[in-house]
């Protein structure tokens, strides 16, 4: 158990490295009698490949998963299900130049302190390569919290480097590469244009909202609904920042002002992200991130090499300018890993819980 | 395991009410032959004890702290070390009429709709109060990295409300009830009396820094160092954001400016807050949290109760006017908590492992 | 995490020392609005005290059990339940003489050298005393699952040293010190006063059974509902056996004879023991444990000091001369614990699953 | 997490049904920089590969093991090793049948009620087929425990059926298809063509042994050593019951016979079995389990249709007449995961403890 491993009940265990023969993961303890195809999860991978614009990576992966177990004529039979994507685009090349420096931004420092080795193909473990295995499990909570609990999570881009980004519609994002809740993106367009002429990455800020959460999951004390939500985003590579509801904005609120007003016809404000306590309230739950600029870049930076000398790293290869703009169905399934663990798990123990009154609506509106 | 134990290896098991006999909590895993006192862990209670000011909740709970078990002669034995902290200061009153209603912003109603029933006695189990155990255990923490490795982890206020507050120097924070790193805190004082007039309340930006982490602690892919901060981070209570580094602010940075350079005479920059990749660097781990105002206010609030009828909740008590204020010693506590649990993770699995050559400096001034 | 938490969904996190200020435990997990009080848990522990006959060790240890936290106006909330013991029988005395000794058979060299000390009150954590909180959260297992599945769990003694003691009723287990299931205990007797007077000390054998246990609960591949059983089995002091069902004697079995058939009137016969796959059938639970004799005993026994130089080891107080006879409610706790548990992992997976027809009698007869 | 990963910090996640695309397991916490090629993990295998001789099943599966990740340029990185086994010899064939009756003996009813529904594949995922991950994943375990510790894992068949089989010496072991350590198994090869015939199946009782085991393993009160080898043992297929050293012997041993004197050439017996107090002391681990008849038998047996009514079974296919004589390299498997896992736990908690003498030697002799 070195980390690979990703929630309590319903468990993700991610394995690969970005340039080996194959990645994935095994899900355990998906309940019995889920619909499944390879379909239902390839649709979200495709949201997350790579090459599909000119703003992205051109590396070709098609990601193409295999179910390889847990699934039987065309239900989840309650074992695991292993999900395989194998690499097909590991271009054949001597690492030996890189592997002796360290790119600054980089895991690579760290991982040879506490390996005494790294594996220098293409990233290795820390490629957001990686993140693939956690989207496909993704795709299976999303389904079960669907079925279930009629949950949806959607997510978009809010700003790109210094530009914000409105709110138009969820119509938009779909319709275009940056997962933009807007019409027009052609602003985004020569931002990225600019910014990748230059030789320069940029950060990001996305926005997740998960609608239709039941009540009451969470668990208080340490394993608080918002805990870990935090956990799952920060724990996506290049993530520096979490926020649940108003977030850093209620530091300068009055008590007055950000407590959500609870009303016979629902709730009259979400400050709260719709957590409170650490528990859902029924309201819509949301995240916002903040997603540093990707450090592999083609303009050369300073740095030492393993004997301590110091050197100048230049990183080629096939790099996103802005790692945030294929982050979005990725923090979409870390939320929905995060809700069906904790579904699960309140079950468990509140499985004969009744409560006296139904819920109130998630909105007064 | 309903979420209240914290840790993987240095585990801490906390229970409690906050108006009930008593509260406390176990550590399990924790090293043998560290030399613990009760005295030890006594100071850092009383550090984020209520009382000590007027700009905080006037409840007189002297927290006093027994060591039950888990050390002999001076020592820890490797053995769980069972910690307890009686209540003194439950008040005898009848809880019946605000236990019909729910307090917005509070765990009220979310509580009653996952378990069917709650404990109204002060909060019950949603209290502050219950992060003295963490606090407690924090101390067992900085005891073993200070002697092992260290390592300090300190904290400070950095802005309340709407006023931020500069840093001066950490030598200021212990002699100001707000643990602000600046000399003079009259503005501080005036602000928060103004605001307990007003009967509102307002939340805190916080910033915590461990120094002298040792370089490779972190358990990628989903057990990130700064993944688990964050997971602690905003399972403090009223927490709402979380950053690491620079934050939200590398959202607008670009890759030639966010990434800090190696040099030989050490890093040159640490716009990664000493996490890179979900390893510590070596560098001071930064983190800053920001806090939600107080949702227990005087001021008349909208609600509902049990029944589902409109009703107007006041929060009588004694309550703190900014939770934020006495935060401090608590993320500190859990920061440290997060950094001992990593470097026991690390050592099982890495603990053979010999670097070619020393880390380098944490700051290369 | 150093293995003092039983349990997935369930837990029990057990501390303290022999001759502490106090031992007991914390429940994280417990249903909410279970009945609980603490004669609930008194009344088993009662069962295992010391000093009830003269075949068990004399020391007089009231065990009052205190409920600290869990339980607001006698019922169980879903918040950790702390159950403290406070020890009252530590005679005050030097430990410094066996300190620098190991007894054969006893944890005491062992524990030296994992921790590099040992705390020798009376034996420290080594004690069957910490046993006693283990009962007091089985008594809490008991009674959920009692009120929810109707399940009973039953233990007595079969065997003590060389004398097999037949099954002639439950009805007779409450009555007698061995919680033998015969009417006459008086061969028993004798036989334990001959062994005192000799100085001496047996083992022995018992059977623990539970029936109503829902069918279904179990999670293969590696947390099989039996091999749970055999964790907390093997886990009790002094056991070195433990069978399911048929145990050893299935080794001899033909495939003919061995497999329950099933009928539309139930099982015709039990040789699993209630468990098929690692999975309960809806049969009686099974399970048969030997245990070694005591340890401590008055003959001098030949050992090493902490210098490694040869001595003669005499161990004195107030010791069992067969830690058996009290092991029966120890050994109910265990299995009433592993079977809320899974009947909590089992909910948490498998809640909406509807069985086409209802299960089978447990007996065909 | 429905039990399908094994261990605390050496985990391995086991995945795969019988008949579907393939099986394998996700290892994870691996120490790196440990030499590793798929040649030493497929050596295992083989052993306990079918069609080896005619005792057992005459299934053809080569059990050809891949390594997909965690391993770079023949040294382990610390990343998750993920071990692929195709599965070949699925037999195309209409499972309706068999789907509709339940085995005696077998998982098939206590699956159907857990989960609402069945994979009828081959026994799906109660097939002994999924032991070959685990077997896979203890190669890996028993390369570091030598290389680190010098320790040796070994085991041999002891009874079959009502025939005892005499210790003779290890040498035999490899060269009979029972694992016998015998040099003559003409009466055991008598006496499972004579079973064969008859259509019958039987049991066996097994011994493992691991030497050369450090002094300190096991983490009591819950997590002991012998707890967690018993967790094993009982959850391998068919295993009815595991003994520790002595065993159900000691139940009629006296006190003055059973405490293993230590003396300053070591210890003078091993009843313990290398493990008191659920901690290693530096002697054999000694393990004894019993396993039941196969249940699949081509006599018919007396059962239940899904609707409850009488049928009657025969089990067509090919299936080993004695499941216990492939279990050794099973139980060999197990053993070494569970002490690799404890080796880790350890070194976690107790990496700084220094003894003040040397441990005294396994065995006086």
């Amino acid at each position: 158990m070195s980390g690979n491993t990703l929630g309590t009940l319903f468990t993700v265990t991610n394995f690969g490295e970005s340039h080996g023969p194959a990645i994935g993961c095994v899900i355990d303890g998906c309940p019995p009698g889920l619909a499944l195809s390879e379909a239902d999860i390839q649709a979200d991978l495709d949201r997350r490949r790579p090459g599909t614009s000119r703003h992205v990576t051109q590396r070709a992966e098609p990601d193409q998963v295999e179910i390889l177990s847990g699934v039987y004529e065309g239900r989840t039979t309650g074992t695991p299900i292993a999900l395989l994507i194998r690499n097909t685009d590991q271009r054949s090349k001597d690492y030996s130049a890189i592997a002796d420096s360290f790119r600054p931004g980089h895991a690579d420092y760290a991982c040879w302190h506490k390996y005494g080795l790294r594996d220098p193909r293409g990233g290795g473990r820390s490629s957001a390569r990686l993140t693939a295995p956690t989207v496909a499990a993704g795709a299976v909570a999303r389904q079960w919290l669907a079925e279930r609990h009629g949950t949806v999570v959607r997510g978009c881009m809010t700003q790109v480097g210094e530009v914000a980004i409105p709110f138009e519609s969820w119509e938009h994002v779909p319709h275009n590469p940056f997962f933009a809740p807007v019409a027009d993106v052609s602003a985004l367009e020569d931002y990225m244009d600019a910014l990748r002429k230059a030789g320069d990455s940029c950060g990001a800020r996305l926005r997740v909202v998960a609608s239709h959460v039941p009540v009451g999951l969470g668990e208080p004390l340490y394993d608080k609904l918002d805990a870990d939500i935090a956990h799952v985003m920060m724990g996506l590579n290049a993530v520096k920042a979490v926020e649940i509801g108003a977030g850093f904005a209620s530091v300068a609120q009055r008590g007055t002002v950000h407590g959500d007003a609870l009303t016979p016809q629902g709730f009259a404000s979400n400050n709260a992200g719709g957590i409170v306590g650490g528990i859902s309230t029924g309201q819509d739950i949301e995240v916002s991130i903040g997603i540093k600029p990707t450090s592999s870049i083609i303009s050369p930076r300073q740095s030492i090499d393993t004997a301590g000398r110091p050197v100048e790293v230049v990183t080629k290869g096939r790099h996103d300018p802005c790692v945030g703009i294929r982050a979005t169905p990725i923090a979409e399934a870390l939320l929905a890993l995060v809700l069906i663990d904790h579904a699960l798990r309140h079950r468990a123990q509140c499985g004969d819980v009744v409560a006296a009154v139904p819920p109130i609506a998630a909105s007064a509106g």
